[in-house]
């Protein structure tokens, strides 16, 4: 299955496509939305909204997945963060793609074993779980496509408990 | 010139449209959009976005007036108003209609003469300057047709002061 995973933040936004297998996952795109520093607010949500759009179009993912957010160092900071994973859910729900999120703290554990991981070394499990020659950059890359891979194992693990 | 106010709330986004004419505003229409409780984020946000969509299509709105937001009680509120926000302002900027914003106190000063009014004393102002035979309700509505109306003076205002 292919997995969309996109991690949202007020000025970028990385995403990174795997494709889920068995017991492996496999890189198959990764890259960040930077929309045009100083254009406006309407200029800005246009650009990520389509950027995601077409990612989505490019490779149809059968799920695409979020950190849920819980902390922000402030209202403002957080309003804008909304305004980009608004419409980046929004590019999600128009394609029909389901929307599934998990906490930082399941994602960090799902890929390093352990909740408080630096985003280095989630970076560097990332690398090592997809076996790339090199580590996926920037972070907002690395943390969309670690978000894609807690989805592909915690389905994993619900496939495999749910087995018979 | 036909003017779309916006009021975007977690769970109500409201809008008003006013046709604004030399020293006048009448209005047009209003409402509230209200994506059905408990439904997922994704769906929610499709809601909002489409409403506003489908408003914009109707009425070819030529400014879209959103109020600028600098306080939230929290981050999780702020950041629910801002998956709103973005949809909302996204569903204008698709439509090529040019975004404007304007400051709670810029808003009330407009329509009330006193920055710091209550919602109430907004809507009757509303009502009398719009010349309606009832109160436009709820508030998510009144103070989206205030958004408007501040739109309306201030673009009154700057022509009166660039006439020769």
């Amino acid at each position: 299955m292919t997995i969309l995973g996109v991690d949202c933040g007020s000025r970028v936004t990385g995403y990174g496509v795997i494709e889920a297998r068995d017991s492996s996952c496999r890189l198959v795109d990764y890259g960040v939305v930077r929309p045009p520093g100083g254009a406006p607010l309407a200029a800005r949500l246009l650009f990520i909204h389509d950027a995601l759009r077409d990612v989505i179009r490019n490779y149809a993912p059968e799920a695409a997945v979020f950190e849920s957010i819980f902390h922000a160092a402030n209202a403002q900071s957080a309003l804008k963060l909304g305004h980009a994973r608004g419409v980046s859910v929004l590019a999600a729900a128009e394609a029909a793609v389901p929307v599934f999120e998990y906490t930082a703290l399941q994602v960090k554990s799902a890929v390093t074993g352990y909740g408080r991981a630096e985003k280095a070394q989630v970076q560097r499990m990332v690398q090592s779980i997809l076996e790339l020659a090199e580590a996926p950059a920037p972070f907002d890359a690395s943390d969309a496509l670690a978000v894609a891979i807690c989805h592909a194992q915690s389905r994993r693990y619900a496939e495999a408990t749910a087995a018979p």
